[in-house]
Formats: structure tokens, sequence, C-alpha cells
């Protein structure tokens, strides 16, 4: 790796937006919510790993949260959906890998999903896991990141600062023909008398043509339109699945105002759920009738304006933290953000 | 019309499934809902209608309810879907009507909410109207009902026992090759301390094999797969709009054990509203957050299975209740469910 | 209404995206395409309209042409979706106007279909109607457009150039608290040997923070976030329904980049249709097998990336051709697009 | 095992539905079509396994088939959806399994498409996989299948007749509190000049109060609500993925037709595809245009019925076909169909 620096948008004096962020910037002001990485940066071929999401430190199954999805092009792996949709909620840790690793990212979340006290009966549960295809700089026929490091993903998540660009499931990604990554971002949002937090964290690995702030990026590669990205949002607010998938929707225009081809090979997902303890489903309530809050249809603009700018915002951090990386395919070296731009300069 | 006698089909010693029916074994069970037809069975060419259902008698657009829908087949011009999805409720009263008179119906639903008091200034609203094709008795091309008759169908609305057969928007409905219509049911469900009713109202106007309770209809004419259905269903349990749209789609189940033959042709639409006092949408609640009460998706199971035995019934009640007819297309004279079927002899 | 010249964006100097305009820049380049408006602009209250887009000019209902919609945010009324979904096709012209005249645009098109020769037995079709709320201009609840007028837009349409600003369905219509109206452009993209067509017509009424190419606009008024969209995509390219949905969920990347907030109270509804003679569904193929063309997944992302750029830009062009226009709220005088630009003078 | 003999439904004088079944009446009746079992029945607590339904013997990679899926209930971890659907095709073997092995499942399909010839540069592939939860027979925390014994199904896959029962992924399941297992059905549809079969293969595993062609089991054990069923259909009618999705609808009402009770705990999907060679996405075919034949909307009735009654026959027999067993959860020995049942002296 070289000593490029590496600065997040808002250390280069950019601002996406006008909510302003958390102190983190990170999905990890959400309060409650752990992230850990897996990195496998490994010889000349391996660029792998894998990224987990825990909406809450907990036993996610015992507690589910509220979840909501949105599909923008679904040519992709993303598993878990179709219950997701179903019964509103996710019950395990999300993984974040490779598109040939969705198999044993899936067994990971059942091993660790089994294992975890208070779920000796479990048999049956629905692992969350997105991906995308870093083969443009990893062997990613070589069966990595293995079950076991993905488990490792999960157990080292923490509800710190995150680690960005070339790390975890954004090892080996690529996003308009530089080296892409995992980015994020958050933004505290006044609703009433309320203020929730939002956050985002993607893995990028798409392309079209990059737009900084609805700027083009002054020196652009050779550009390069294919791949997918993975958006996963988290809220404190008070949501059931229905406001949850809506707002996972808008993470769609965050994309979109990046300069995204949106092609046709593209898988692109975003998942958003609510940590709210209100919100919960835990065991005492899964009988019978219980009241849980729910910020009305007529409350959530604000929150689904927010995320259209920490979705894009935490798309240009994963370029702008992503150092410039060689992989598996030589010909396909891939530069920085900054070895193509002189943002500081760009910028009236 | 003729003498033939008309008996529910209680009365003819049939019973679906195993949930006893309330007082009324009607829609109206459910506390609050009312209906209202309106018949237009003129000279040799007009047999149309229309039947409205409310959701309660106050003012919907301000009082909304919680709702969801299911599309099994979507061949027809069912109105006001989308915002059902997106918002999870209706603000108006529902419309059933035939195919061509769609257009008539929204302006109806469009100018009763304009026009009822605190309403002054309402600028948008989504009218909800279901149809089939009643143009096998019917000269649908004539521009019945008019909007003034569909006025008549909202304002005569009541919360008492509910006409059936070829009343309202079942005028000229055709189903299996005999005369259908409008038919009705109710159950009553327990779930723990609490009994919830559910009812359903449909307009019967499909084909298929006809089967009571399983078994095939003796002497079935010349059959006849084509046509649509539309189900609306009612309980006063405490549900949000996503297991609103999972309780309409067991409507199908009760559509798919009649015999019906799901034809390309088909437009068959499921409505299921809430009214719950706790779970309306009022001006109060629309700010901020309000706790609203869920019966969880662990104990939806016993609704879900009435249902589908509350859809059956009431599907073959509206044959069971229709008389023969004639109309328009006079080559199509449609006998009753009670012309091809001795049904007490059946019996075993 | 003043003298402040109008401008397309073009004209400005401002060009989106990479793919070339057709000659006239609009959806009228599209083969057979023809559009058609009517105007009510009349005293103090009355600002509202109507407009038509004809897939051909032929007998629509006979010689059907395939379709996919997409709904961003399905709060509005547009018709026809749920059989668009299922049969992949558009049988009628479609019609845009406002929020309240959903049902006498469906009227009117019904009228006009079951009186168009050849039509003589039809007893069922899908009207496809578009709607936004032009409430804060126009006495919304005054019940114009007629169904006459409604008829007209119809019978004027013609294949030529297509009037822009506040004209037609956006006589009324206000965006980013600035006057809306209709937009529209086209682009012109190679695929193989090939050359396709793509054409977009907007009806603006939505809100958010105006870009301009992704460039701020200078003097935003007091921002105005609510409102609606409704854009329709027509193309040359032999297309089946699945992809045209797919092409229709690009527009909602141009509508994102534009600077919307996709708000609770957006309708956005993107339709798209292909005018290709060979993936007609013509009565001679309505029987048994037809081979139908059909363009690769492999091959549509280059219109996945022109939809995106002429959505975009058929936005921009429906507020840079409006004039400044008061209406029935006198409170809100709504400025044009120069009123609070010198758009010349903050371009490089 | 016990010596109880076991009978196809026809063997036992019942016909379900008025289509004639192919040869076989099973799946592999669809010419091409493969099926393989891999049965884990060891010691008193492995009741698992695996079937593999392959839509052509060819490489499926490079030979993609048109397919559709339609969700009835979306609890289940049925893997590909979002591709299917957007795409509308497969490009792998289908496997069926347990919950807990679906991340198995997908290894197992992605080590035999990578290792396959020609498929050397592959590196994404949506594998398609499908499970029911066998944990009432099945140790099914035990991490059975292997990767290996889920490879096993794929190279053992014949297209010959199907054996059914509890074998491959139906060796532990359990439907209406009977054994349930794999089963599978066919159909002769003739359309205009031409004959297309259609063949269905299940694995039952839920509850409800069962129906044979309509009637009530006679002795219905302790009824039981709770399971899922997957249900694949394949067809060699030249259909598009729009179609063929509507087809794998009527699947459910073939399911509903058995007396399911459709509750909150199902997960209940329906797969279809084509095995016609027109339709097929051959490599020539994946740039620029390309014809496909297209059995129009109007000509696919036939085969929606048939959808309906081949399921319901599949699921019949899927019953019939198994033997009582015991397993891992001793209290809850399953008896099986014939135990339960004199079906000849129930015939009139």
């Amino acid at each position: 790796m070289t000593a490029t620096p590496r600065l997040r948008l808002r250390d280069l004096g950019i601002t996406i937006g006008t909510y302003p962020p958390g102190p983190l910037n990170a999905i990890t002001d959400v309060d409650g919510v752990e992230v850990g990485h897996v990195t496998l940066h490994e010889g000349d071929r391996t660029r792998t790993g894998a990224t987990a999401i825990l909406p809450h430190g907990g036993n996610l199954f015992q507690h589910k949260v509220p979840a909501g999805i949105a599909v923008l092009n679904g040519f992709g792996k993303f598993a878990g959906i179709s219950q997701i949709e179903e019964l509103g909620e996710i019950e395990t840790p999300i993984l974040l890998t490779n598109t040939l690793a969705i198999g044993r990212a899936i067994e990971a979340i059942s091993r660790f999903t089994l294992d975890q006290a208070g779920n000796e009966r479990v048999t049956s549960l629905n692992a969350v896991v997105g991906e995308t295809n870093d083969s443009r700089l990893n062997d990613i026929r070589a069966a990595r990141p293995t079950v076991d490091e993905m488990l490792m993903a999960i157990t080292c998540a923490r509800g710190s600062a995150v680690e960005e660009g070339g790390v975890g499931a954004g090892t080996g990604t690529v996003a308009f023909g530089l080296k892409g990554g995992i980015g994020t971002a958050s933004r505290i949002v006044p609703s009433g008398n309320e203020r929730y937090t939002l956050g985002v964290l993607v893995q990028s690995n798409y392309g079209g043509h990059l737009r900084i702030d609805g700027r083009p990026h002054a020196n652009e590669p050779r550009h390069d339109k294919d791949g997918s990205i993975v958006m996963i949002l988290a809220t404190d607010a008070p949501l059931a699945s229905r406001n949850l998938a809506r707002l996972a929707t808008r993470c769609h225009g965050g994309l979109a105002r990046t300069g995204a081809a949106l092609s046709n090979g593209s898988g692109d997902y975003a998942l958003a759920f609510s940590t709210h303890e209100g919100v919960r489903r835990t065991p005492d309530r899964r009988r019978g009738v219980h009241a849980y809050p729910d910020l009305s249809n007529d409350a959530v603009s604000p929150l689904f304006e927010a995320a259209i700018e920490v979705t894009e915002e935490a798309i240009l951090n994963s370029l702008a933290m992503a150092e410039p990386t060689t992989g598996y395919d030589t010909a396909k070296d891939r530069p920085s953000f900054f070895d193509a731009l002189d943002l500081k300069r760009q910028r009236r």
C-alpha cells in the first residue's frame, strides 16, 4: 500500500446536504449499532473480506428489529429478502462480502446464531447477506472469505468509529474505475421535539460518471459502469417496516446523485432498520397485541431527505478513504480518488 | 325475475370451515362497516349497479383506516392501489361497479368526499374502486351507473344485513356460467383473550369448475372460465397494513377452493382493512409519534385461516342468492345455482 | 403573463449527459408518438389542463404496445397500474391531468376508445392516467378539465414539436417553488449496428433543492418540497415489458439528480413503452405463438444511462420553459426559473 | 421403515382435474428436465437430504432458461429471488433442502457451476435454492446435508422417473401432520396445433385440513398447520419470464385446494421455468436483438388451469408415496397418508 493521504469528504471541505452529522459521522452514531471488518489483503491475488453490521449487540434472534428493503436493480444475490418483506424484521447480523461467498456468509450467520446463548431451540433463521463482485482485484473463485473468517467479522464488531476504504467487504471493490470500498456517514434530524439519528454504511463497487456534490470529477479514468452497491441504513427513529422500506428507497436517490449509471449489471440494494427499543419484537411482545410507537407518514419526510444525503456522503467517503490498490487482474490497477483529482483546487 | 327460492349456503345445510359466523354472517358484523347498493335492472339491456362499502360511517378522509391489498391476477382496473401500498391506508368509501364505470365511480367518490363536512380544504384523495365486467348481461357501453347513481350507493349505505345475489355491483355478473353477484359472510375468531370478527363481501364474475365445499357442482352448464372477482375484507382486529395485505392474500385461497380457473382474463383483487379504533389515523395522530396496537405476526394465523373460509362462503352465497337472469346478450341466459343443482340431495 | 424570455436548457448552453438529442429534442422524436395539450388558464382561479401522449396514431386498443411501470413513491392516483404490470402492455392513450380529475380522464379515454372505428365490440379497456396536484395555482375542486376537455387533448395530439412549460397538464404545477410544467427531451443511443431513440415527457410538480447539471440553483425561493412528478418514456428499441419496467426505473435516477426531496407526499411514477412495430401486440399475434424481437439484458445499459439523462433534461426544460404565473392561491405567486437565476452568469 | 404399500394418487383411482398426465406423470416428462436426490436417513436423528432439479443437462450458466417466481407467503429463505425477478432467468441447477442448509446449498451450486467446462471465467452466479424446515423429524442443527452431499444430488440427476415420498429434500418433511415429502405430476395441454407439457415437483412440509380432490381426509391426526412448501414447475411452452411468473402464481391455487392453512409461518414459493429451446438465452443471443417465440397472453389460460391441477396432484403424491417415519423428535411420530385413511373405501 502507498502513503497517499486519506481524508474523509468533510475533511476535504466538502459538505453534502444540510443536516448535521453525528459525532462519528458513521453508522455507529446510531446507538447500539456495531460494525466489524475482516480484511483479506494477501499476496497478489487475494483482495476480499467481510463486513458485519449488528443492529444491536444483544441476541438479535430473540430481539428482532423491524426492517425494510428496497431493490433498485436486482442483479445480485442479496440473501433474506422475502422474509424481510413478509415479516418486516431482521433477526440476525448482516454480513457484506463478495458475490461467490454468499453461501459461506449464510453458513457463518447460521453458526453464530445457533451457538448464541438462548438460541438452543432455534431451527430456522433468516440470514441477511449483501454482496458485490470484487473480481476486478480479487481471485474471487478461490473461496475466501471462509466461514470462519466471516464469523470473525461478526465477533469483532464494535460500536466505535468505522474503518473505511479498502477494508472488510470493500477490500477488493472498485467504483467509477477508482478504488472503492466501505464508506459511512450519519445525520441528525430534528422531528417535532425529538432528534433522530440516521447512519449509512455502503460497499461501493459500481460505475458511471462520478459527481462530487453534483460536480463532475476532474480526471476520470476510462470510465467503468459495471458493478453493484449495497447500502445499509440504521436509524433510532421509531418506524415500522413499511416506512423503513420507503426510507431504504431514498438511499437510491443518494446513489443516483453520485453519477451512477444504473446499468443492467448492477445489484443495487438498500436495507433500513430501526434500533428504537420500542419497536423491537421481543419474546414478550410476540403473543397477542402490543402497542408500538410509530412516526406518522406525515412526519417522515425529513428522514427521507436525510437518507438521500447521508447515502451520497457515505459513498463518497468510501472512495475518498480508499488507497490505490493492485490486485489479481493486474491489467486493472485501480487508482484512488486522490490520484485522479486535486479536490481542493476544484472546490470554489 | 322468477320465484325461485333463494337460500344462503348455511340454510342449505352447508357449512364452510370451522370458525362460527357472526350474527348476520355478513361484512356488517364488523362493527361500523356499512354497505349500500344501487341496482339498475331496467328493460332488456341494463343489468348493472354499484355497491359501496364504508369502513365506518364517519369522515373517512379525516379518520383513515389501515389497509392492505393483494392482487392475484391484475387484469383489471382496481383504482387506488399504489397509494394503499405506499401509505397503508384508505381514506374514502370503496365502490364496486362495472369495468367501464370506473372513472365515474372515482368521480362520485371525489364529489362525496369533497362535499363532506370537514373536508373543505381537501385537494387530494385516493378513491378506491373495484370492478368486474358485467357485459354478458349488461349493455356495458351505455355508461351506467352514472356518477349520481354511484353517489346513491354511498349515501344509502347502512350497517344492517346485506342484500346478496343480483344486486348492486352484482346485478349483471356471471360466475361459473351461473348468475353470480354480491355475496357476504363473516367469522368470529378467538385470539388470546380476545375475539375478532372478519367479514368479507365479494362481487363474483369469474369461472372455472365450481366446487361446493370441495365437491363438484352436479350439473354444471357449459363452463365459462372468464371474468374477475373483487373481495373486500373487514376486520376489527388491530392490524397494520403489512398484516392486512397478508390477510388479503388469503382471500385468494378461498377463491381457489371454489374451483376458480385463475385464467389470463381474470382481475382478482382482495383488499383488507381494519376498523379497530386504535389503528385509525386521525388528525391528532398525524404529527410525531403515536403508539398503535398491533397483533403480532405469531398471532395472525387464525385470522389467515378464517379469511380463507369466509371468502369461500361469501362467494358461494353470491351464487346461492342470485336469481336466474336474462339480459343484454340474450344468447347467454344465465341460470341460477339452484336451476343446475339439487343441493340437498347432493349432500351426504 | 410576462414577457420573460423562455429558452430550453440547451439554448442556455447547458448540456445534460453525453448522448445526443434527436431533431426535436422531444418525446415526439420517437417515431409515431403524438402529444396533445388542453390548457385551461382562465380568470384568477383556473390553472389546469390535460396532456395526452399517444404511443402511435392508430387504434391502440387493437395494436397494443408493450409497457412497464416503476413507482418510486406511490402517494398518487396513477390509473392502470395493475393491468400494465400483469399483461405488460398499454391499450389506450395516456392522459396526464390534475389529481381530482383522474375519474374524468378515465371516462374520456373510455369514450375515445369505445368510439374508435374497430372497437365496436370492446367492453373492457385499461385507461392510463397520471396526475399531479396543481392546487397551489388552480382551484382544483372546481372539476376542470371536464371529460370533453380531456377528449380534446387526445384528439389534438400531433407528432410535431411539443409545447413546454405552463401548458396542458402543467398549466398549474409548481416545482422547487418555481413554476413547473411540461418538459420533454430525447436521446439517440447507438446499440450494435442500430440507433435507438428515447424520448421523455414529464409533468413536474415536486420539490427539494434544485440542481442544474449538479450545481445548486443560485437564488432558490423559500424551498418547497411537496408534490409529485409523472414521467413518460417512449423508445423505438424492441423491448419487452420487463426491460421497459427497468428502463422506467432509471427515470427516477434523473429525478434524483435534479435535487428532488423524495418526500412522503410525492407521487413519483415512470411509465415506459416501446413503439417498435415488431413488439406490438396486434390482433393477428394474439393467438398462439409469435416471435418478438428483444434487445438482450446485456445490451440495455446504454438505454438505461440515456434514460437518466433524458429525464433530467426534460425536467429542467419544464422549468426553463415555464413563465411566472399567479393563480388561485394568490399568496403563492410562482416565479419562473429565470426570475430566480442568471443562468448564463452561473455557468463556467 | 414399514411394509405399508405405497401407491400414487392415480393408482388409488383418484384423478385430479381434466388434463391428461404425461407418460411418467412427473416433472421429467418435460423434455430435458433432470432430477436427483440425496437421502440422509441415518440413525434416530438424521432425516434430511437434498433434491436437485436441472432445467436441462447442459451448461445452464451458458444456456440460461427464462423463469418467473411467485411468493405467496415469504416466511422462508428461498435464494436467488431478486435476480430471477430482475433478469427473468435462471442460470444454475435448483436445489431443495432444509432451512438451515441453504448456505451450503448455495456453496454447492457455486462449486458445481465454477467447475463446469466452459465456465472458467465465471465470477458471478445466482444460485437458486428452496427449503423447508424438517426439524420435526430431523436434527436440523447438525449441519447436514454437507456441501459434498448437496453436490451429489446435482451430479446424480437424471431425466427418468422420479422417486417420491420421504426422499431427497423430503426425507424429513411433514405435511398435515402426516409424513410429507417429494411429489411430482405432469399434464399435457393442447394449445392451438401444439401440445405443451407441464410438470411440477414439490417439497411438502405444511399444514391445514387436508382435502383430497376436495373431500376432507377421513381420519386426520391432530392437525398441524405449520410449515412450508416449495413448488417447481417446468414447461416446454415458449414463455417469457412475465408469463412464467404468472404460471407460478397458479401453483398457489393447487396448494389452496389441498386445504392449506396458509399460516404466518409458511414459506410458500413457486418457481416456473421454460425449457423451450427457442427461449433459452445462449451466448450468441446475448448481444443485440434476437427474436424469441412467445405464447400470447390470450393463449396461456389452459396452461394456468393445468398448473393448478398438476400442483394439487403433485402434493397429494408426496403424501401418498411417503412411508410412516420416526425421527429426531420421537414424540412426533409421523403416520403416513395410508395409516390414517382407507382411501378406496372413501371414494364413491
